[in-house]
């Protein structure tokens, strides 16, 4: 071979992707070969990248949204030249390789985010363009355009059948994102076989109805057509762009392309043989001829882009220095030097005002005082700004030009919302945090779960906590909901009692970088709770004793959370009188408390201690892991219903009288 | 007054709304106000409708998806004769009224699902359209149309922009739901304000790309103009209609009309008191003339319509005798006589045969052994038949004229599915069951809550249930799923052990009228257990013995499910060696055998045993409410990862030995 073809370089995608699959026993050769050519265009002529340096701040974004052909995006990764070497494609979906079965942003580099549920990393994708976008406005001056990248994603029939498609589409379309460019591998076949009998939209109007720019007909399999619809994408200026792209799954193979049978499985011993002599490929499984490697490092000119940048970023730094140091700080996920010191001087302010407000406002009042110290926090709410009270003084609607746009209004769209705060997060250069009321979570509970899973550092704000919310009712009113968030790992919920936790709570999920926070506020006011400055800084323990037994070993210990921490003090209150030690502990975040050393844990629920009554206006089989079977929960299991709050909280029993009932039952 | 004008009409909802939301100092008039005229024509003029009959069978279906809005549909209602007298309006939003703040299903007559979750009201209406065009296929006859009915729905902005407005609209256009009439409240306004700044979608564009027919430019508050629009809906024969509607937020109050401020809090005094002299409504606050109900009620024919359609049935039921009898059964909701005995005799030939097979095979002969007895079965899957192994060999798309199509491609739309099966079940006739892997119950989450609260009798089947599932990894593997669908109130999750467990699942989950089941299986083979017929006739309590003890109280009781339950086995027979008296239960369903007697569940859990195991390849924390604090639990807290099966739970530490090794340090 001297100077292959395109064909060729696509084909070396093909083959390293379906004798990976085939290797594995398991996998998806299908979509990588029906995307071969699209790939080797944009990624040959196209992407503007550095294979040494996957980290550079100003690369291109490429998302693989349909995740399943996660050997495209491996093929892509190591023909071009990044820390992907041929063992790992070998090792394909084995035990401690970089090469999982779909795309896991914190195992491969240049994976720009974790894919696989369907629709999210184009939604994630759109997060990442209006990143970019934000960072151009407040950054860019006139000829030293330091922030300018295109995002580029690869997405499925099964990610435009998911309507979480439909809610960022909706949201790149208003807010015009003409840097995005998205490739739909319109094939025509999802697992259950020809799409006809499921999936008859016409997805080119549909784009258009959201105000895109769409390319209509490209052959996926040509590159001229290929290269036509990209350059008509970046010629937009106010649009985010769809290239519809005719593709055959599983392309080359004679007996299995164009049908689901070369979605999900390997091809076969056979096929894969017939798909050789069909596509001319002489070459044994992972070999790759040096000439086919040459043709792919042409493109690889990304540390000559990376210098040049760095070139005209020096320039920057010189004109605009405060300018650049905030950029290299927020591209570095790193927070200002006193950001911790502030955050501390408000918080024993709190204490020392100790106000009696719903932790909603505690929440504001805390997003207030610390969002001046922070240019990168950008935040937003599904159409709840006001009931969330996500809004503060400095709040501009990222939908302007304006050089400081921090807030999103997301419109009634929880799941587009988390997954778009995931891209921000991933992008680099902000800390988001989104909102909606805790029982629709809910809709978004796929995106909290891939913020923890990705990890990105996300803060997600739920309000309205509990039956407290009260007349909207049942369909309004979380029970289960902070269970199930607290148990999807490497998730911090919190849950404060009142104005200083509420503080506390915001800066540990600004502080904690390795993964989300949700941050769960009351409707209602909540008593303020005295505390001593050792308790202060407990409380970034998760759980603390909040007020303790006089005289040695309490005989009951209640533990309680948000709300029903004043249920807890005042039930203390009787228990003292009636001659019962009591250990009140607060337990704003169960997650952080559980990562805690044994020495600490113990030394607020001390082993011996098995009188405990547990206190939540949620369901009670969680709290079982701490008051065990002897103890008791105060707690509700069935859905709530539509009254005044305190009507609520008499009607389910969740009252200091039937706390002490509890405690003297033990 | 004499004869009331249709304004005066719809002021009756008017002032019903914005009086019972000013007393209940919380609500939402805005919506009432502005759809009140569009609600007054339809529910005057088409809806077919027997208020004195709620649950007629051929009644044309009104589903208010913007529940927000739920006094507008206590006031037609109250005012249309159905049996919601003006003392419950005045109850608005308080304990133990039949008029919650939002749509209740379970608690009001007349209200047919359960709405104010954004989008859903909508989905759950393209199941009873759906429902009503298969009913139709099987049971009318020429001349013998005995169902025929329409499905309208009010949606507003809200609804529009979730996503799950994308996936059942995309579908209605796919099964072109003619009867199907939605109406869009375009009226610019959502919670946050003006909607320019985040919904610019070309929502009449958005629509026709899913083959929908549209009616345009609509004046919401001219009869005759959406008179026509409701004509053109009504001409019909192959389409949906979405009929655009703007109209004004609030309509008729000086100072809040078009404005977010009447959205969600009451008027106030003084601005009702305006209101009240603008639209000239001279009556007190839920004062109503006898003229407006005479207006409203004259539209009352219910009772007539109700017996000519009865004169129908009858002749059906003269000429088809066997498929009259089989659609009153069918549409009360009862199961087949012979069914329990035919399912018995199946999970007895079952346990005979021992299969050792997955649990989603198992699930699937339970399927293709149930199905041929309940032709009102439906079933579905979200875009994974053949991995849900969700098809059966009567299997039929219904997409399809076929008079037996009983079976949904819902496509990669898991919410979309999840409300419309609540649909069909809601709307009677059909016991329906979906499908998606047990990790994208995410993305139905609130669907699955919604089945629950409303509730309704739909099967959510959950296949690739662990870790087990092997190399698609973390993405794909569940870990807090099952915890998370158990605390759902009102759901009965199972995950089953073999073949025979997962026949009874199937059983529970279809005889179950009164709420959900999510039936919960393997990706890979699980052994057969033996069990005598007490044991088997146990399974139906949720946890029993499988295997005891020799000789009387247990040492150490290991409690396991699903695919675990085969180690807990192995297990016993070693620690059985060592010396320690075992106990194995068997727990498919912890929410059925916490509802078991305090006596029943002593006899598999007795107190006294301390020594307890839990194993599950999910979260730890939830299995302390069996294992309290002295005991253990073998689970994984942690994402899973991209390997073999094998190789993940020898990596995570779910495995025989490791399970000894704990019950061992007890």
């Amino acid at each position: 071979m001297t100077q292959p073809t395109r064909r060729q370089l696509a084909n070396a995608i093909r083959f390293l992707a379906a004798d990976a699959v085939e290797t594995a026993k398991s996998g998806h050769p299908g979509m990588p070969m029906g995307m071969a050519d699209i790939a080797e265009v944009l990624w040959n002529d196209y992407l503007r990248h550095n294979p040494n340096n996957p980290k550079w701040f100003n690369r291109d974004r490429f998302v693989l949204s349909n995740g399943h052909g996660s050997m495209l995006q491996y093929a892509l990764l190591h023909l071009s030249g990044y820390d992907l070497p041929i063992e790992q494609l070998k090792a394909f979906r084995q035990l401690g390789s970089k090469t999982a079965g779909h795309p896991e942003h914190h195992e491969t580099p240049g994976v720009e985010t974790t894919t696989g549920p369907l629709g999210q990393g184009f939604a994630n994708a759109v997060g990442f363009a209006l990143a970019e976008k934000l960072l151009a406005q407040r950054f860019n001056r006139p000829e030293l355009e330091i922030v300018d990248h295109r995002t580029y994603v690869f997405m499925g029939d099964g990610c435009l059948m998911e309507g979480v498609s439909h809610e960022a589409a909706s949201l790149a379309g208003t807010w015009g994102l003409h840097k995005l460019v998205c490739f739909w591998d319109n094939n025509h076949i999802s697992i259950d076989g020809n799409t006809d009998g499921w999936f008859t939209d016409n997805t080119p109007e549909r784009f258009e109805a959201y105000g895109w720019n769409v390319v209509r007909d490209v052959d996926g399999h040509d590159p001229e057509s290929i290269k036509a619809g990209i350059d008509a994408a970046l010629a937009q200026s106010d649009k985010p762009t769809l290239i519809c792209c005719r593709t055959t799954i599983g392309f080359g193979s004679p007996a299995k392309a164009g049908k689901e049978s070369s979605h999900g499985a390997p091809l076969g011993k056979d096929e894969l043989e017939a798909t050789r002599k069909a596509l001319g490929w002489e070459y044994g499984p992972f070999e790759i001829p040096e000439a086919i490697y040459g043709g792919w490092r042409a493109g690889g000119t990304g540390t000559l882009r990376q210098a040049e940048w760095e070139q005209q970023f020096d320039k920057y730094a010189a004109q605009y220095p405060q300018q650049a140091e905030e950029l290299t700080r927020r591209s570095h996920g790193e927070l200002p030097e006193d950001f911790i010191a502030k955050a501390d001087a408000y918080i024993a302010q709190v204490a020392a005002e100790g106000p009696t407000i719903a932790s909603r406002k505690a929440s504001q009042l805390a997003i207030e005082a610390y969002a001046p110290l922070l240019p990168e926090l950008v935040g937003g709410s599904a159409d709840l700004a006001h009931s969330n009270l996500t809004l503060w003084k400095a709040s501009k609607s990222v939908a302007t030009d304006d050089a400081n746009a921090n807030y999103v209004y997301y419109g009634v769209r929880e799941f587009g919302m988390t997954a778009i705060a995931n891209g921000l997060a991933l992008h680099g250069g902000f800390l988001p945090f989104d909102a909606t009321f805790l029982v629709f979570s809910d809709y978004a509970r796929n995106g909290v779960r891939m913020s923890a899973l990705i990890p990105a550092h996300a803060i997600h704000v739920y309000t309205h906590d509990s039956i407290g919310l009260g007349e909207d009712g049942p369909t309004h009113q979380p029970v289960e909901h902070l269970a199930s968030l607290r148990y999807i790992p490497n998730n911090d919920v919190w849950r404060p009692c009142d104005a200083v936790e509420s503080a506390v709570s915001w800066k540990a999920a600004i502080t904690r970088q390795d993964g989300p926070s949700c941050l769960v506020f009351s409707r209602q006011n909540l008593p303020h709770q005295p505390r001593d400055a050792q308790q202060i800084a407990q409380i970034e323990q998760g759980g603390y004793v909040l007020a303790d037994a006089e005289g040695g070993t309490p005989d009951v210990i209640l533990i309680a959370t948000g709300s029903e921490v004043s249920l807890a003090t005042e039930a203390k209150a009787q228990l003292d009188a009636a001659g019962l030690k009591t250990r009140v502990v607060s337990m704003p975040s169960t997650d952080v408390f559980l990562r805690q050393d044994a020495a600490y844990r113990e030394s607020v629920l001390p082993n011996a201690v098995r009188k405990r009554v547990a206190i939540e206006a949620g369901v009670t089989g969680f709290w079982r892991q701490f008051v065990g079977l002897d103890g008791a929960v105060v707690g509700i299991d069935t859905f709530g219903a539509s009254a005044p709050a305190d009507a609520l909280y008499k009607h389910f029993g969740i009252t200091t009288e039937h706390v002490v009932e509890a405690a003297k039952a033990l």
